[in-house]
């Protein structure tokens, strides 16, 4: 080897900054973040003009400040209780049930939906070991029992652990309140997709639920 | 359709939180970060506890506030001048040309290289719009006039643009220094892989590059 690479004592903590160890440590402890990630996010970020980059995380630390879950349905929001739960224009006859907040979002930008949501956290996966008692689904039974709705809309993901979550809720509601109409979101075509790439099961719904 | 499925007049940005707009807006300001990245990111930082992730975000902001390029070799620093380049002991007669500074980090970790750094902060890419002007080629050769360095390792990434990139430097270096020593790092095998799935530039380099 040549005379620059060689055994030597400067260790690499004494040249890596502090800052962007905390910075990128702290990253990997939101869930799904990894090295990678991280590291995507802080020199990324590091790209941008000192200003332009702290008004973005100071817009961050404002959120992560402000939000929090709505006492009623559980929806990311800023207020103790939701705009849509405090809205008595909406009706609490319907509860949309979703994994999560920004499964609701998606619908209400939609601005099409009038009844109330019941945010999840989540879905049952019993390998990753979330079981039902780590949901709000307490909650949602109480709210069934307060409110009594006519029907209650399950929009859980279209997958294995959204069916599975959304199969364990509709047996619960119908063992506790079986006059309580329980929907499940509708199988079929995404809008652009190609119907021979389609999977078989979406492709026999978009048959079946032909109308 | 039913009575709870029509149009109303609530519009979606009334219902939606205005900080994690804004959040979700500056986010989607940092290179590579478009709507899914930023929803990733806010969505799953949001699940973790308020003190916690209230932590983490101030870590990014001390970070976003400390951090800076070295006024030498434009490493990410949180002096004005970095470790490496204020070390008597790191050796300014090589000097290492990497892309970014994780680059520079990554083979610092190694805790063998001697030398110094200069980061470009990026590579030529034409279909970007991203041209050697745009880059610190131009403070890289006022480094090797002023260090008369023996060896410029040129260590951009082994991709389509880091050769381009060290192509276009090596051709500099040699008609303006054409003393200096000029090295690219070696490609062939990276541990791990399978020679049956290892493209073949990199097994004909494994090949050639043997000893």
């Amino acid at each position: 080897m040549e005379d620059f690479w060689e055994d030597w004592d400067l260790a690499f903590e004494d040249v890596f900054p502090k800052s962007l160890k905390e910075a990128l440590e702290g990253i990997k402890e939101i869930p799904t973040y990894g090295e990678r990630g991280a590291s995507r996010f802080m020199y990324n970020l590091l790209k941008l003009e000192k200003e332009k980059r702290k008004e973005i995380i100071e817009k961050v630390l404002e959120a992560v400040e402000v939000l929090r879950p709505c006492r009623e349905c559980f929806l990311i929001t800023d207020r103790e209780v939701c705009p849509i739960c405090s809205d008595e224009k909406r009706s609490k006859k319907f509860i949309c049930v979703v994994e999560e907040s920004q499964d609701a979002y998606a619908i209400e930008k939609l601005e099409r939906y009038k009844g109330v949501y019941h945010v999840l956290q989540g879905h049952i996966a019993p390998l990753e070991g979330i079981s039902a008692e780590d949901l709000t689904i307490d909650a949602l039974m109480e709210r069934i029992k307060k409110y009594q709705p006519k029907e209650v809309i399950l929009a859980t993901n279209p997958n294995v652990e959204g069916e599975a979550t959304a199969n364990y809720i509709a047996g619960l509601i119908r063992r506790k309140f079986p006059a309580v109409k329980i929907t499940r979101t509708a199988y079929g075509f995404q809008f652009g997709s190609l119907i021979e790439f389609v999977d078989e099961y979406s492709l026999e719904k978009s048959m079946e639920n032909r109308k």
